[in-house]
């Protein structure tokens, strides 16, 4: 048995959903992995940094985090110096240019010797390669399997189930918005009413530029490149181009003609080891795995010096899928 | 650095390409995982029961393994003993209706405290509870990622990339003669047409009905119940239905009808832990996964308590990438 004191930085859907999800899992979690739990700090903009010596109790936190707590302190020092985690769950809202605050969050959390997980792949583009090595200097782990594809195991599948596989080349929809933009634009919406749509759902921001425009997909590309590529990529090197551009009539046209537009992502790593990324959208051929995703899916398409071609897609995700991400990475360090 | 002795039982397709890989990928293993190697022993029903001492070389071994061996010996017992083999691939040649004499081979090896890898589904089906309690007992893995898929990760990806993760619902096309059949026919060929293209190709046998018969299929939906829902099933228990009944006047009207027919595996896990299985041809609607795997290519959804729905696919598979499977194998006992 192994004992782990979580805290968790960030408490929205996914940071909500992690600790339903703890609840569920706890029982298997000791059965099968002996692993136990308690969780001592909770922080957001909205809450503070809020502190449970003895641990929050899971329904407690989720119903009025601030009641079940019995400390609050005024900064991230203080909070990892009285929760006093192991495992430090980072889930807050960041700057993906930047990956700010986020990135220095992780920093201090590493710098402590503390494990962390993240669900936000700015540090990951922001700060991979460093945080890495941080990490390995102190004996802990930097793992952000939600970060792209929500929980789907894209890095791990990597590190964990295809050893001595090099990935060559990547192609993905890993933009949820944007696809569903464009399947109702085809279904005949206009881009206002589609916007509205997958906002409605919960898919898209309030602003959705960042969206529309194709960094949130460069980001995830960026990631995919510089983690399963080791070759480090930022979001301005993608050069984004997104959907603004194409007009309804040109979207319902490529639909009928059978080649759809799709934003698609894309990664090449050449034999001299040069990694050439993009992002926008292209009419594809029917036939095209890529060209089957729809709605709010994603897919993404592996072709590895060892299997030539390998697709993952995930099909429903949500915030409870997403949360699965950093339980697993969860797992993943009570293993190794 | 760990150095292993190897021993080969097997030396057909998937025996030889992975003396190829692992030529091939001999300075990442030691760079990436510190693992070393030296190939002592090779056997085949056609070569016998070869030694070399001091290690085949890996070409030599391609190209003649009974000049590059130093001892012939006439069994599997004196075999083992001469090469001390620390990890056996197994990848012989066995009847997939009783696992034998694969069954008996790992059985023999595992026994003696030899790590055993095969890329045979019968073992896996007729003994895998029974295999893995052996191992155990003698700390040692017994791995078959290639059983099914080739060298997709699928039984890798549920125990390294989805812990804590409980699959519910597998449906999924994994044999590739069938579907290579039925769009062919749906092209226009006669059955037996198809049938011959098929065996050209290599991918049919000269008697094919143990493929068009949905045995095939029926072995590789038995391995993912007995291993990925933990509830033994043998193929018999499957009760497959192949696609021989199926005329071609109705695979071609029901593509035109864009309901297609596929020769579907399906695993369902009830509440209660009961696992109901089939394997049988069904017309999908188009909008089904199943329904855009055409040719050789394989398709494996899975729905689980913590992801709604995963779906891994492979394209391109052959004897090169099903050895890939084994040699991820072998990383993995490295780790463990």
């Amino acid at each position: 048995m192994t004992h782990y004191r979580l805290a968790l930085l960030g408490f929205g859907n996914v940071g909500r959903n992690l600790v339903k999800l703890l609840g569920e899992k706890q029982a298997e979690l000791q059965a099968r992995y002996g692993i136990t739990f308690v969780l001592t700090g909770i922080a957001s903009r909205r809450l503070g940094w809020l502190v449970n010596e003895n641990g929050f109790g899971l329904e407690a936190a989720l119903a009025d985090p601030q009641t079940a707590s019995d400390q609050a302190v005024d900064t991230l020092d203080a909070w990892l110096t009285a929760a006093r985690p192991d495992v430090l769950f980072e889930n807050s809202s960041m700057n993906p240019h930047t990956g700010q605050p986020a990135l220095d969050y992780c920093r201090a959390a590493l710098g402590r010797g503390i494990h962390v997980i993240t669900a936000n792949k700015g540090p990951v583009v922001h700060g991979y390669h460093e945080l890495r090595q941080l990490a390995e200097s102190q004996g802990v782990r930097f793992l952000f399997e939600a970060a792209v594809m929500g929980g789907a195991p894209i890095f791990s599948l990597f590190r964990e189930a295809l050893p001595a596989c090099n990935l060559k080349r990547f192609r993905g929809i890993l933009n949820s918005t944007t696809n569903l933009i464009l399947t109702e634009m085809e279904h005949g919406l206009s881009y206002e009413a589609a916007v509205k749509k997958a906002q409605d759902l919960g898919i898209a921001e309030t602003d959705p530029s960042f969206d529309v425009d194709g960094w949130d997909a460069a980001v995830k590309v960026a990631a995919i490149a510089t983690v399963l590529m080791d070759v480090p990529v930022k979001p301005a090197d993608v050069k984004p181009v997104g959907i603004t551009a194409l007009t309804q009539a040109q979207i319902q046209a490529a639909r009928a003609a059978g080649r759809p537009y799709k934003l698609v992502c894309q990664a090449e790593k050449d034999a001299a080891g040069t990694v050439t990324v993009s992002v926008g959208p292209q009419q594809l051929e029917s036939g095209d795995p890529l060209a089957n995703v729809n709605g709010s899916d994603s897919l993404a398409i592996f072709e590895t010096d060892t299997l030539y071609r390998l697709n993952l897609s995930e099909g429903g995700a949500d915030a409870y899928t997403t949360a699965y991400g950093p339980l697993a990475d969860f797992v993943t360090i009570s293993r190794s």
